[in-house]
């Protein structure tokens, strides 16, 4: 079997641990039966030695596979990964979310996408990530009794993705912690607000909404004070036609939403300011993730 | 003229100072050019004496009208309210946006909803009540630079309201004092992801969802607490039908959406436990304010 599944952005604008959506930039993970465990990958983590010997997609199909199956299967995997790590696109709910789904599929057992998803969140606690992951699209997740609710709305092929992905990771956990456990009414009203004017917007395709819908008050502004270039970068992307440039995930990508017609336009003005950041036009994903079989 | 304008419930579940939908129950505003100043009151605040002596409505009619004409006119004003005072069911915000949009009318100057919302603002700073009041449906609302931005979704007619009245008032004054200054990041993330859930389940009509996206936990359990009876109410209502039940702005009212079918059975079971509270069956509002000329 082949399963391949989305980049996405999570924490999006002011939807902290609530909202994302699925870019078109995938990971490829090619699954066979085998009289001997096979591990290649290719692409993103190739030459990092550890990822061979400490699998995370590894360990989890192993997990589910077992618990599904009386049979001590053995697989060859070979990773063709096109999503960065530690940069705030989702890797790791990629591999989580594909490693459940991959499982379910080779042992031959039928599982809904909520059925994967619900799964998933044992690994991951966070909704924001593994549900466009899984549904694509935007996607809206309330997470009550280990169960995630979504809604999802397919977004139009007339709007793009562009996003800046710098040379140096913000670690997740690390982000987190200089977070605050407490923060003021005025600013959880600042973001309940907007998160739901943020959904209708999605929901409603007003997208002359999104610049006022996605600013936020909880995360961002904390996390890009670790690297004011994000900062900038914000501010060229609206200037040139973005429609809302947000924090991709806990960083350090930086995620923007605009016309097709304006996202050379705003690639350009970002690596003209920053040559050495990749800087790259994506697709949006409105399928998550999808499964073939192998001919 | 004739003003009509509807009530509305704000602060609706997780949506503090956000979320809220129009009612349709109306308070009446005729206003003619006269002689002499005339006030005449029926319905709620028709024995309240204060209410001919300090008029909001009045005043702020003054105030615009003032601003829009250099006529010092003299009005004939014949109020006939519906809206019960002090019950969480934005009587105040109906004044308000009525008293603008009627300065507006009678000043033979042409407003569109927008401005008469943003000239209300000046006097509520919370959008929730006032922006429902103007537009009518669900509206999801954001206030920045004095500018309220929202957007709206008609509410199908097959869902009715079941709107509990008790007979007694809890100031909004009080209940906000009761309120934390600072809340846990935790409970951000819980409203602001039912919030954004809620805005989605209403934009998709999927009704379903809404039973899980309503919940909140910034302010009704505490203002609950000062009338256990409202969690009883809350209990029936779900357990009889209701797609969510809440709080009505800072209550004393309890608002619950059901479909047409279950609401005279909710309506049945909360009077069969509360007999001495108003319990009716409103349907929806999706117009807001409506100004008839006088024939």
């Amino acid at each position: 079997m082949i399963i391949k599944i989305p980049a996405t952005s999570a924490n999006l604008g002011p939807g902290f641990d609530s909202l994302g959506l699925a870019i078109g930039l995938y990971n490829e993970v090619h699954i066979k039966k085998s009289s001997y465990l096979g591990i290649s990958i290719k692409g993103e983590g190739s030459s990092n030695i550890r990822l061979k010997k400490n699998n995370l997609f590894i360990s989890i199909f192993n997990d589910i596979y077992a618990e599904l199956t009386d049979d001590k299967g053995v697989f060859r995997f070979e990773f063709i990964n096109h999503i960065p790590f530690s940069r705030g696109l989702g890797s790791s709910s990629a591999v989580i979310v594909s490693a459940v789904a991959s499982a379910y599929e080779m042992a031959d057992i039928k599982a809904d996408k909520k059925t994967v998803l619900n799964r998933a969140l044992f690994y991951e606690s966070h909704p924001d990530n593994i549900a466009p992951a899984v549904y694509g699209g935007f996607v809206s997740s309330v997470v009550e009794n280990k169960n995630v609710y979504s809604l999802i709305k397919k977004i139009p092929n007339s709007l793009k993705a562009v996003v800046v992905i710098p040379d140096i990771p913000l670690s997740t956990a690390k982000s987190r912690m200089q977070l605050n456990r407490n923060i003021s009414m005025k600013c959880a009203v600042y973001n309940i607000s907007r998160a739901s004017l943020l959904s209708c917007a999605f929901f409603s395709e007003n997208w002359d909404m999104l610049k006022v819908a996605s600013m936020d008050c909880i995360h961002q502004q904390k996390r890009m004070q670790a690297m004011p270039e994000l900062e900038i970068i914000q501010k060229i992307a609206l200037e040139n036609g973005a429609l809302m440039s947000t924090l991709s995930g806990s960083g350090s990508s930086f995620f923007s939403l605009c016309f097709e017609k304006d996202s050379l336009k705003i690639k350009k003005q970002i690596l003209e300011r920053f040559n050495d950041f990749r800087v790259e036009v994506f697709e949006l994903d409105n399928d998550g993730y999808v499964i073939e079989k192998e001919q």
